[in-house]
């Protein structure tokens, strides 16, 4: 187990922003399950993550899978009373900090929720104004 | 590489329904990532994976993780304008057959938009009118 990769299960459930800033590549990049497009850089991917730790309950990690530099994550947890299985898709780069984090989910619903949710608190997090520049 | 992995491979691009039966459990589980609930049994499974094999355009799977009974197959495909990213989480049973396909996809609007191809597709099918039994 790649140590980054370890330091991943207690980060993310946690939503503990701090901590996820360290084992964040500078421009890291994050493709969420929600849109399309890609956020970039250490501070808006950590606030972002940090908000999503927030929303989700009850979340684990059921299988790590990968070896080297190519890894997968998948977890369980629910968002209200919805369900939701997904993978965390890293990349992690030659300093072993995470280049690029991807992330699938299922099921169609329960992502649709999810959207609303980080949408809502995004919306009251006034870092967010300057974080727009970091979506592309 | 396990060996049903590997065929896997070859095998879901096409859309290969016959082929694809060859490594399904007769008991497998099909968790799709467009709803919540689970397909059962190698020939409704078979039938589901052969038709979206042909609604995926440019299908390529780009990492396998994993080992021994657990692997995370991480594909890219096209779904009209849209792309998808999306990971096949396996299970495989003693006998070396899949127990459980799990997929999980990125972004929403795409999954959207598969959920209404599939739909389209399986309503002019016949067979699933037998099938409907297979989904709980």
């Amino acid at each position: 187990m790649h140590p980054t990769i370890s330091k991943m299960q207690e980060i993310v459930a946690k939503g503990d922003e701090q901590a996820m800033k360290e084992i964040l590549s500078p421009n890291v990049q994050f493709k969420p399950p929600t849109y399309y497009k890609t956020w970039t850089g250490r501070d808006p991917v950590a606030a972002i993550l940090g908000h999503v730790g927030k929303i989700f309950q009850d979340f684990a990690y059921t299988r790590i899978m990968g070896h080297d530099k190519n890894w997968a994550l998948e977890f369980k947890c629910k968002i209200g009373d919805l369900d939701i299985v997904g993978v965390d898709l890293i990349t992690l780069g030659e300093d072993g900090l995470i280049d690029i984090l991807e992330v699938t989910m299922r099921p169609l619903k329960s992502i649709s929720e999810l959207r609303e949710a980080i949408n809502s608190r995004v919306l009251k997090d006034p870092r967010f104004l300057k974080f727009k520049s970091a979506l592309s």
